[in-house]
């Protein structure tokens, strides 16, 4: 199976051609910070809903609300909750949240408009502790997936290109269920950049392959670790792996030797986590 | 984030009122054998797509191919890797694939229909290893992907409702890359009387919930064991939880307590080989 078996299941606008995230200086590093990735185009903002989602960008002091819609249902359940709105909410009914994402989407009578959250830059990471890198890997519903487990594992960030990676808004943004919140997302433009920076400022950084030399319990792991995935079918791609001070696989005893990418994230963390003592 | 999340991507039949699996006398142990039913309604075939889920059915001796559907580039590339089609090919365009399945599976150029595989009966497990069982997990990327990471482990069966259950066909089928045709999938109509036979037949039934009362790790495993995950949101059902010998929970350091079903399906799978030796 490939990461890109699922095609977004949220509306973005097509892109524009020529206006891609490359030609506008975003850097690694110590260039302008670039905007954070999360919104339905350039001039849209990210749009949340779902209960966990918002619920979280809610209580995130960081994350500027421009608008909420709220069923009646939803608002007496926050109310119950009492969980502030920060905003006056627009009530609407359930079709009209159902208008605006399909009717796929379970939104549970929350959407809300959000502005993105802001990308810090890599050399702002703690020097203790996990990343996770992701190498294009595309599919929104696996990368929300890996937020979450990474919100899981108190992981410090998640490096990924600005191109190349779905956008925190929507399906990705329902997947993590709002690990958006918790996880800092680092946009770089460069990976191999980003990880020669990790390598400079003392990660020890492992990319995780089938075709990886050792299983990743055999490598001697410390901390700062970052640990980078690949989408599946593609792999790693040549330099992310050359720049790798390791590459690792995942040995596992069955027929099958790969799993879906978020399947391996969480593996590869569980076992970063408890070889680092981290599990608590 | 619900399992409820993500909508079946692939076409089905709509559902026949009164013809539910539950009328047909199917048992979880010793009555007739239920069909399995991953076939997209009860007299169509299912339908498989993909390089890696084409590939494996049609290496498995037991699956029986009714019609292929190739490109030409698909069928070369079976060519150059020496697997025999075994039927007749029907040479398409991508675009008659495309139509078939919507535009947003990737297909790869290979299309089968094939019939169900036979659902094994509960009394026909090895009592060693792992078996998965999920309760009303309905999504089929999640199923898909705890099939796949079952075939990786080496988990002797998958037992699951015949109701409340996504088909194994299409979306299910891609995910599971090629495990539909390694792990047999016991179906049966009552989730409860099925623990309760797995525990009559020595097997040590442990639920995962986020309310169980001891961490996996801390619990003594032994096989057999069955690896007990409900729903994302609901969990499991109360006489789910009532009839496992067991119920654990899967602590984990950060601020988000949940992972998406397929990632705790991992993370238990990964935890119960390694304590039990079966790793290798």
């Amino acid at each position: 199976m490939s990461d890109h078996d699922r095609k977004p299941g949220f509306q973005r606008r097509p892109p524009r051609g020529g206006k891609g995230y490359g030609g506008k200086g975003h850097s690694t590093g110590r260039g302008p910070r670039p905007p954070r990735r999360d919104r339905d185009g350039d001039d849209g903002p990210a749009i949340l809903y779902g209960w966990h989602t918002v619920t979280a960008a809610l209580a995130n002091p960081a994350r500027k609300i421009r608008k909420l819609l709220l069923t009646e249902n939803a608002a007496r359940r926050l109310a119950d909750e009492n969980i502030p709105t920060r905003i006056t909410p627009e009530m609407v009914r359930p079709s009209a949240i159902d208008q605006r994402l399909g009717p796929d989407a379970v939104h549970q009578g929350l959407l809300a408009e959000v502005d993105p959250l802001p990308s810090p830059d890599i050399d702002t990471l703690p020097q203790q502790g996990i990343v996770l890198v992701l190498d294009q890997i595309t599919d929104p519903h696996n990368v929300g997936a890996i937020m979450r487990s990474a919100a899981a594992f108190a992981v410090k960030a998640i490096v990924t290109t600005a191109r190349h990676s779905p956008e925190a808004t929507g399906v990705l943004a329902k997947s993590a269920s709002g690990a958006l919140e918790l996880v800092p997302l680092v946009l770089v433009q460069n990976l191999a950049r980003a990880l020669t920076e990790l390598n400079e400022r003392g990660f020890l950084t492992v990319g995780l392959d089938s075709a990886g030399g050792e299983d990743l319990t055999a490598i001697e792991l410390r901390q700062p670790l970052a640990l980078v995935l690949g989408a599946e079918g593609k792999g790693l791609r040549q330099l992310t792996r050359e720049t790798c001070s390791a590459v690792a696989r995942l040995d596992m005893p069955g027929d099958i030797k790969s799993l879906n990418v978020s399947n391996a994230a969480v593996l590869a963390l569980y076992i970063g986590a408890s070889r680092l003592g981290l599990m608590r």
